[in-house]
């Protein structure tokens, strides 16, 4: 028996959601005064109020630049816990015209009620999202093997770089990304890095996750603009990823998070610097620069 | 009657909370390898859960980088609208032994557990804290009269480059200040932006604020370091700031907002540049630079 009449005897019991596709425009012109009294116009990042119905019961209102609004939901209730796997959910409706998306499940979410209602503990860029319950989860994460390759790190720095994006045209933006290897696999752009990486997180569970590990380096590695707060940290370690990169620098929970998990994190990536936070091993030195003139 | 004595004779019923000082320390040193492999010592920024009882209601946990925890938690009770004034509180207690601040109010909070519970509508960066309600409430808010001068701006923009911070040592935090005039009032970090403002909002709240406006010029004028969201120009009205002045920029709800408001919005701002977003018609040109080479 071949391998494709075993796939064709034995399908996958895959239900995944049907989902609309509702990118919003993500931008908008406006006219400005400078310094000098002088008019013109600037692009700003567009900013949406979506209100969350699971079920036809109302959750939550996200406000986001619109780009990905089915996978940013079915992240948010992949992070929040409300749902396990997506494919419980049966179909994911957004409609711009009232500012809303409807989550039908297939089996309900139990006691949503309740799990809503705790919603009290929060963090990272301030009162964010839920974080009571997900420290004493992370201990069950069991991160992939794996480094990462110093020569990873510098194709993805420079794959950001390249990439053309809304922060370039409106700034005031989180950009976040999830690199297979050193391709780029999905990059998103939010008004807030919680959703930018929430949509990450959405996206992610819908594909069909073989792990790609080439020889030892990490498959998947996730890229944010923004700090690694402990809960940028603990939502990469719950897709399955082992390093995260970052422009900006660490919190000390965040630091604290990685250290316990097993990830390796990188803050102040631009060119060819950078600093490796927690656990430095799962780091391989394969292309050090040569010596700076500042440097013997 | 003199003055002095018209105020012994009706001295206002002003009734402080009590309140320790549990400042704890702002920034950990910890080791990181850089891109030559090579390990140095760095700061970070402390990041502590705090976790809030309300007359011995577990309220909330807030993840803080603790500068200011008293001020953090009036300022919070007051922008979630749990607290019309601090004379409602007694006593605000921090114990950094257990991570825990205790607020005893005079009266207890009506409906708390009804009015907690709503609590799933967000915004700002990411799935932020409490929004619902306040678009409604801001139509009510009435700002000062007076303007923005250029002047104005310029001193403030340089009062934020002079200061020391937490930020110049670890980075990674939000920096918001208060000013009076041209005066820095109070200068705030946190790892969240939402904290600082609320931080700020507490402190103000404290204060025995009689409006000082010098002649046309604003008295307070808020800066930040982050993006002017929504909710950074909904919370700076509230505390009666007419002007914002962010080093970012502004996202369309923060534009909306702040021009619902009357609010002059400035952003990008950065040695003698800026641009004004909203109300440039608050904004007095009084000290135009000289034409850049760039310009004509």
């Amino acid at each position: 028996m071949s391998a494709d009449s075993a796939t064709l005897a034995a399908p996958p019991a895959v239900r995944r959601p049907q989902l609309t596709q509702a990118s919003a425009p993500l931008t908008q012109r406006v006219t400005v005064i400078d310094e000098f009294g002088a008019a013109s116009e600037v692009h700003i990042p567009a900013e949406r109020d979506l209100t969350v119905y699971v079920d036809k019961r109302e959750l939550v209102t996200l406000m986001t630049l619109g780009a990905h609004p089915e996978w940013l939901t079915l992240g948010y209730l992949l992070n929040q816990r409300l749902i396990a796997s997506v494919d419980e959910v049966e179909s994911v409706t957004v409609d711009w015209d009232v500012n809303a998306v409807s989550v039908k499940t297939r089996e309900g979410i139990q006691r949503i009620e309740e799990r809503t209602a705790r919603r009290v503990v929060t963090t990272g860029c301030g009162q964010g999202s839920v974080f009571g319950g997900l420290m004493d989860e992370i201990d069950a994460i069991r991160l992939p093997e794996g480094v990462l390759r110093q020569s990873q790190l510098y194709a993805i720095v420079n794959a950001i770089r390249l990439k053309e994006s809304t922060y370039k045209s409106a700034g005031s933006v989180h950009a976040c990304a999830l690199f297979r290897g050193t391709e780029l696999a999905l990059f998103v752009e939010d008004v807030g890095r919680h959703n930018a990486v929430d949509t990450i997180a959405g996206w992610l569970s819908l594909q069909d996750d073989a792990v790609r590990d080439s020889g030892d380096m990490l498959d998947k590695v996730f890229y944010t603009t923004g700090r690694l707060t402990s809960e940028m940290v603990i939502k990469s370690a719950q897709m399955g990823v082992a390093a995260v990169i970052s422009r900006s620098g660490i919190t000390q929970m965040g630091l604290q998070v990685a250290e316990r998990v097993g990830l390796c994190a990188v803050g102040r990536a631009t060119n060819k610097h950078f600093l490796c936070y927690a656990n430095p091993q799962r780091l391989v030195l394969d292309a050090v620069p040569p010596p700076s003139p500042q440097r013997p």
